[in-house]
């Protein structure tokens, strides 16, 4: 039985972790921790955790982490990891980040969208990009995992296929995302979260400055073999989770909306967590919802000449957590789909 | 590994069954029926179910049922049990009904609320009311579960201890519920269910005669050992899942809020799905969705003499499919918890 | 044309009062204050309010607002009111306030309930309370009315009917409230208000012990002619806007849910905002949400010798902003529904 | 007071023109009528309209129509105005049509796109788009005008300063669209609109194949003087009302956002119901719920060498029933606000 620690359990992103992790057949959480709820039962973070069995919330200190547990999950704000992942791994730990500190492995481009220089660019340099349907192979040997954003995660699934096949021009992609609102996270006490101001409301945000823009980027890059720019425009919709990503491009050779299902799901053959979903079915977040499945739809508009792919993911599972779990399960030798195979729930 | 069958695969509460049996540890779907879907994948009903291995639906035919399942159970309106039922148990199968088919221990109570001759009423006189936490010793051996409506299994499990311990004047019980909108189904296509017409909405409905009245009413007077009648007031409120309920009645003795929480831990020590709040705590339906967990807080109001008890539950899970599933474990000897003991998914 | 000022117009209270005011036919929004948003637009706190030709807001300042208004309402926490409205009185202005300094014509209601000394007990002694259905004559001549809260709103006006033709046993009156979210204001970033929170959840919070209890009982009682203790039990729902309270209590003689259309319906005879419902219609808060008018229906329950009366309002219109320009065209000599009879958006 | 008639007036978008028109100054409504709701008081419908004083529904019948009204609204569905305008145009009566009959100068786009053959092509042939931002001068003379869809006016009053002004490669044009769900209209009792399939899900649908598409198309290409093709994707988002239209195209030469919110203002400076947001900030629905309004803001992303343009209306009112109004007015030769200069309800 694996001993899992959580450095930041109470947030949405943490707490969805711990709800996962309860459940996993292989791992037990031994050491769960955050600032805010120190010394308390994780029931008062979550109520829907009370009356479950664990350990009282800890401080953040990554040395009881380190006693406590094999495998530690970091889930704090950006910058954070980059102090704190370098000790863990010392001490021969497996460590899952959930932040930005090591998705990059030019640190430059960290150092230029998240305005900070990198305090372990080495480390940021090797660094393994943990998105198991494309890096499974890079991912299992790993000490260290940088867990992709919620964005990226729905977007790069959606369109690795196109690029890695190179069904379309990537210069023409166009990346508009609508995600619930539980991405903003739970310590954000800002006015525009307020279930009054979101109700009711869709809208943008950061439009052509989302710091999910260069993992989106870097990733497809990679597949494509060339550098590849993005528009990525995201929308905050009136539902706590979800993200349904559209991604518009044009293609570079004639096909249809056939060959590419056939297409995508030669690709995700092996992807457990991938559903392509049949010619003229298109994903639903509600579909997706609590779950760590990706759906996948998509159409070739012969009018225009473009292609256009749809997933939907629960930004808080296969956007973050799930994927954490899934990392951890590549990095720890067990089945990939441990603790993860269950449906969404719905409605 | 125990065989199940479900018959009626496809509204909400048999999708949730399916959910949930998808993850048993000891039972394995080995039947699955819907007039609406059958011959096709459940995935066709439930997109959330793409991608998982399960047969295809089936006709409902009790028989094919009794051919390839030891429990069934059967998910159909009112009055469809009460035929097949008796087959069923003849062939050696244990049942579980989520109708009212099998709820009510007078038939003519059933006569009278359900405006219907019941077509079985002798097996209706020793039929079972599946609340688990009240009634586990006579579901254990029982053949036949009458699985408990949504609003009478948060009614009963919010007063049941007041009443068993005499603390409230049974005269005066208020019980004013809310909720999600699953509970109407998922074939009921009336506009009022439409979501432009439930969103930004809160109405009652059947005031005074809803048809879980004679349920509550069965269950408390039971407890009281003296007929108790209620008055009972149903909500529908814009969300998808969830009930909560208030119910409000005088104090027969003084008493506080303490001392309430005290009583209530002591009745329900022995109920794992029942978490009682601590003092100047109340439930939010959220802490329960997608859960078999029921929620209950308190509050002794000396100004007024009486004692507001709030409960809360999923409505499909442990006001439909969870109980139903908690009730084929006390039937097959396994342990009470198996495939139930998840937490909610929050937020 | 009157000259209006408003004492905070960033809440949602205030923001609906000048929505309301921009389109009155008889007034003129000379003054507004926000202390949050002085020197800038009134569209820079609701994007709604974009385009619209109106002064900047000014810092909070009764003075000025004496200089430019000829009505001032002041939408300010409690014990702010209480300072500034003897100030406007003496200048002659009529003045409306929200807050609940001028409700209770008893200042030891105010100190006991809001845990404050009332600094103008004998303003408060003579203060009306401005719900217009109940009070319109002793409302007209005042030069000080204090707005009724929200909740009490929409119980007194559920409940006065049979208050004062003595059909029930006050004793018995047991209050059950939903509301939209919006109640809480704009300025509460609170955890427990956030979308991720809210939505998907119905909750109860200060059982017995919420602030608009003794309003409610303090206008009953006026109506009985005797004390009336009553339970009130406040539920957060899953919307913006909207109140529906369902109230129920013993009947003292016999009688159906037709005599009691008929009564309410005589009773609210020259009430413009107030609809009763025929028999077997129940209001549901969306039919209201936007406008001033408050739905009424009821229900005769013979097999537990109870009414059950439901209102729903829009908490910031007939429970608020609207409520209060009503007072305002009472105050002025105008008609009753200046401004104010428009119907509800739907859907 | 011109006489108005509504035939249809018991579908969302009927109500809304109901709602608009009871408080439009200078209209009322001498005939109403819809087949559902015949011989039967609106308030039937709409119970947000109990309460008003309004003619009751009648049978839908043109001739009638033509008796009682000066002005009269076709709201039914594709192929019946086609048939019942030219009688009314015959008899001297002013014809806005909510349908697409009247939306195409050429009957071969609405046949293909529609599957119908047109009944009255030369009729279509000369038919004005009745979107007043842009053709107000051909709207003033109009005896018939064709209302324009929903997503059509939030794309093209997104998108036609940059195509009027050739600032982009109009081959690139992308239309990533979000509508709350009142747009599929109250008939539509399908699966798909119920509440609990909506909450908590965003989806796709009809990609590269809505029926809006060649409206967007025939008003662009008109504007760049040469044909345009755009990709339009509509999406399905949980809240009842809104459209968020988010465009994306290549810039055909170097700007920035200040520069193209200074050519927005200039583009729309003499439309009071559009108003383009300060650079920065970008629409959201809400800020639009319930008025004539349209909110736009842009980003041009000198990264991608993109324009993003994102507008908000609310589909029923700027995107159905006010632009009808909007247009009612211009053709009646009064004030292009009247009745309509009312602003949205927030929250």
């Amino acid at each position: 039985m694996l001993r899992v620690g959580v450095l930041g359990a109470c947030g949405y992103a943490g707490g969805e972790l711990v709800r996962i992790l309860l459940k996993h057949p292989e791992a037990r959480l031994t050491h769960v921790a955050d600032e805010m709820f120190k010394g308390r039962p994780i029931g008062d973070a979550f109520p829907s955790l009370k009356g479950f069995d664990m350990p009282l919330c800890e401080p953040l200190d990554p040395d009881a982490a380190a006693d406590k547990a094999d495998v530690v999950f970091l889930v704090q704000h950006n910058g954070w990891a980059m102090e704190v992942a370098p000790k863990l791994m010392t001490a021969g730990k497996k460590v899952i980040d959930f932040s930005a500190d090591f998705r990059f492995r030019d640190p430059g481009v960290y150092n230029e969208w998240y305005k900070t220089q990198h305090a372990s660019a080495d480390l940021s340099r090797t660094c393994v990009y943990g998105l198991p349907e494309l890096k499974a192979e890079t991912i299992k040997p790993a000490a260290l995992v940088g867990n992709p954003g919620c964005y990226p995660t729905g977007a790069i699934l959606g369109l690795a296929p196109l690029v890695a096949n190179r069904l379309i021009d990537t210069s023409t992609i166009v990346i508009d995302s609508k995600s619930g609102v539980s991405g903003a996270g739970r310590s954000k006490l800002e006015l525009g979260f307020l279930y009054s101001e979101v109700d009711g409301s869709v809208r943008p945000y950061n439009i052509g400055t989302h710091r999910h823009t260069p993992e989106i980027e870097q990733e497809l890059s990679e597949l494509a073999g060339s550098p590849v720019v993005v528009s990525f425009t995201p929308h905050l919709v009136p539902m706590a989770r979800g993200i349904l990503t559209t991604a518009h491009a044009s293609l570079a050779k004639p096909t249809d909306t056939a060959k590419l299902v056939n297409l995508y799901r030669d690709f995700y053959e092996k992807a457990h967590f991938v559903i392509v979903l049949d010619e003229g079915d298109y994903p639903a977040t509600k579909s997706t919802l609590g779950s760590n499945y990706c759906h996948i739809g998509m159409k070739v508009d012969a009018r225009t000449g473009r292609a256009v792919v749809v997933s939907a993911i629960d930004n808080l599972v296969k956007g973050a957590a799930g994927q954490a779990v899934q990392n951890m399960n590549l990095m720890c030798d067990l089945d990939e789909r441990a603790g993860l195979d269950f449906p969404a729930i719905y409605p």
